[in-house]
């Protein structure tokens, strides 16, 4: 193995319990190892579904022993995987099981030709913020976490509208009445953000979105900021009732009235491997349909 | 008191610890004693609180013992009426503590001419739809509801995706991925529903909308249906999730996969009245803040 | 020929000067003639084109000389056709020349198949309602039009708000600043109403949408009314602009201040055959590309 | 006049046609002669009607001969005159007529005391970004236009859809079938592209949003990028139309296949002033009305 070899030490990551990604992990594996690479593989994993690995660590050992971690699923494995590696500077490269994801965006036909680029220092590099959520009660913080997409406040009991207060660098924005509210990176903008009417936010645009989910007042919109501000989130203190924080769809913590969620750009960030020439809009336009003969509604001259 | 006397006995309904809520039920009892009315209240309002009262029963008595039942208070509390005097033939009047409401359309400021157009006979009267909820495993209903506003099935778990799947009169629609899905009458249409994008449905119009509640996948729009229709929503199976039903936002029961949920235009109906001259689209403008001095976005000729 | 033969007279429709037209309107016309079927075409087709026709006549004898009108193209042409056939009671049947449409809902490959199967009486037939726009001055009709799909007023000045005043029933309804509004049929609610934000209207539902056009008041929402309504639309006075009238996308004729646009179910109605099993819902499927694995927005779990 | 004198010179620009706009201008040309400045008015405006006016002259020669430009009407005014004292360094400072703008933010009731602060020079600053639009054809500038709101892209035919296609940085992002395409600035994401569904943008956020006007495919969303990049449109070639194409909503030139409109942030910028204590999201609340009392929908616990 020369000095000079390109990732020499690659981690594989993936659900186990998804039939569709122990298969290409062994794929993986065997032409990793072919290619002079060592080969890790989490030790949740059997031996005998991925044979070709050369060592089986704790995932949370990846970040240290690797020198690119390649993810085997859906877009969820690749958050899964950047809030682990976040800030480690160790890259991610996202290998799809089926359909095209925003994030794992390799196809498993073309894997191996685009592993072997990469593998040959032929692939883009591309840097993605990551949010920090910190829940305060009396000055201390009392739960947080990371997310590449979003931080989510939801109601936690059925039926009842939230009253959510929010504050942009100290500055009182709006009182919003609804089903939750949700701070997203350009990242997580095609995510849950879009379901709730978010805009499209191109990676290159350090910019974050506060979204209302479901607002009661019909004028409101979703809000872009720069991606530098803080931002905060309280519960209106007449309600007695408790909202959920979620990171990236796993919940962190409860916010109650009198807490505070403050939710800023993290110090880490996440690094994403590409395949060559990649490009944003094409994986938009294939993620949502767009495109000559895909029209949707049936128009006089359609 | 002749035989005559048009709504001879009346009800009063509010929410009790409303303080904008007991003077003007008391301003209302005093009013209707003096016109000849009998006036009940509920048992669990205090004697001293509306002195006036002729009687305190159980609210459950009121469907049997009034002409008219009066609510006072928010929208709310015509929700709350309207499901108990359903199907009773008992018609429902609602005066408001302060903002107009879409169903409780009376301002404190014009109570008293109001109700003595109304014991004069001269009103307009409404029937609105209902529509019932049942919850059924094995074939045999375990949780149902009335709601005069919408059901709504929503999740139960904070970060997590249902997938619900609608079928109309037996016809499957769609699996709707998101955070859940609303069965809308045209009185809910400008509740829940219109926050999750439904559109403003005329209340002469006997349609029921179905809303995708903040849909994953983007063409996904709310869908306007015959009153007449049988809905049935069940969860995929493929998921472990529960989610919450809930009539007119109280929890009624959990729908988990191997349930479904019937929901059809209840027997029974309700009765509003309202003052002479009753006009949908002015309370539309009014609640909605429509107008020419309210426009909400700079042209360039604004 | 058996004088019980269904549909004995058959024209075919189409857009002559679109290549994929005319090859499957020859290959019909030659299925239909060895069916024992006269086949008449319009005269503006060349006799070469279609050489198995059995007469070439003006397109407006259609409806007095044929029994069935079968058109080939997209849903633009069974606009066209339905608009021609309104009232006649001659039924409507549409073959696609590629992609699905919601109403000319044949594709090329099961054209003979599905054909056979109409000829031997066995479809679906269904009514749709078509709208009758009028636009009125001095209490007389200057102009006016039917619609399967939309009546729309639209700014005719580029960069200038209209202000389009509108009535149900002779009510106020609202003062809407924007682009334009839409008064869409169940049919047209998946066209340019969709576009605009209006929701989808199951063609079983008796109602109409009316859709403010990029709507300048955020609160303003799609509204739907019985079909039995006359809407009245004006432009407010204080405007000198002008705003254009199309029914089904064809200008019919222009709106001014001091002229009444008034829209009500058109007494003609037109007649669609489907095949056998004909499914709203699953044409809806299709071309919004729902389901399972067309989902658009990454979620966590995608 | 001390030499350290702020503003010496200042232009009152308004619509003299606006009956609103005259009796302002007067009584602030006395106020800023009476504390020793120059008042220069546009020659366009009658003698009589702002009798304390230093001078008329031509509005082309404020930016070389005002220090400070004040307008009085509504954001339509504003826009008017940013464009023509973008790149000139010469403040703008908008007095409204009534209602609150975006831009004009000063009120009627606190002109003479907002100015005041002003001339002892207390007040904050802001730049803000103007867009610059070149129509080419065949490589050459055909016609071209500033915006500090946005460029719009409209069909100029009713009833007909416009196909455009976008790029940005020369990347193709997509074909849009539809009414047109916004480009606008954060400044216009509460004008235009708002009434199109465009989300609100910070204007310490430098992008652009792009914004496709009711899309006929449904999946279609609003995407922000940099203000750094080229975004340039075309129409496809396909269809015979012609488009129009305005900056803040003044027609500057035609679209039509072959031609190309390339829009970038433009050189020039403009500086706003606003009294002490700017507050974009107050303004925001206000202009789109919300607020605790000002809720839109009827929710259960309304």
């Amino acid at each position: 193995m020369p000095a000079s070899i390109s990732f020499p030490e690659v981690a594989l990551m993936g659900n186990p319990d998804d039939p569709r990604v122990l298969d290409p992990m062994h794929v993986l594996a065997a032409h990793l190892t072919a290619h002079g690479r060592r080969v890790l593989v989490s030790d949740a994993i059997a031996p005998a579904a991925v044979p070709g690995a050369s060592a089986r660590v704790p995932e949370d050992r990846f970040a240290a022993g690797a020198a690119l971690v390649i993810t085997v699923g859906g877009d969820g494995s690749m958050l899964y995987a950047a809030r682990r590696l976040a800030g480690s500077g160790v890259p991610l490269l996202g290998i799809n099981r089926g359909r095209l994801g925003f994030l794992a965006d390799i196809r498993p036909a073309e894997m191996l030709a685009s592993l072997d680029e990469v593998l040959r220092g032929e692939y883009d590099r591309e840097q993605r913020l990551l949010l920090r959520a910190e829940i305060l009660e009396g000055g201390r913080v009392v739960a947080g976490g990371l997310a590449l997409n979003d931080i989510a406040v939801t109601r936690h009991d059925p039926g009842r509208m939230l009253e959510i207060r929010s504050f942009v660098d100290g500055r009182y924005v709006n009182t919003h009445g609804g089903d939750g509210f949700i701070i997203a990176t350009a990242t997580g903008s095609t995510a849950y953000s879009m379901s709730c009417g978010g805009p499209i936010v191109a990676p290159a645009l350090e910019a974050i979105v506060l979204v209302p989910i479901c607002p009661h007042t019909l004028s409101e919109r979703p809000i872009l900021v720069p991606a530098s501000v803080v931002t905060e989130i309280t519960l209106s203190e007449s309600h007695s009732v408790c909202a959920d924080v979620s990171c990236d769809g796993e919940v962190t913590g409860a916010l109650t009235p009198g807490r505070r969620l403050r939710v800023r750009a993290a110090a880490e960030k996440i690094e994403l491997l590409h395949p060559r020439g990649y490009d944003y809009f094409r994986i938009l336009r294939e993620k949502l349909h767009w495109g000559r003969d895909h029209h949707s509604a049936a128009r006089p001259d359609g």
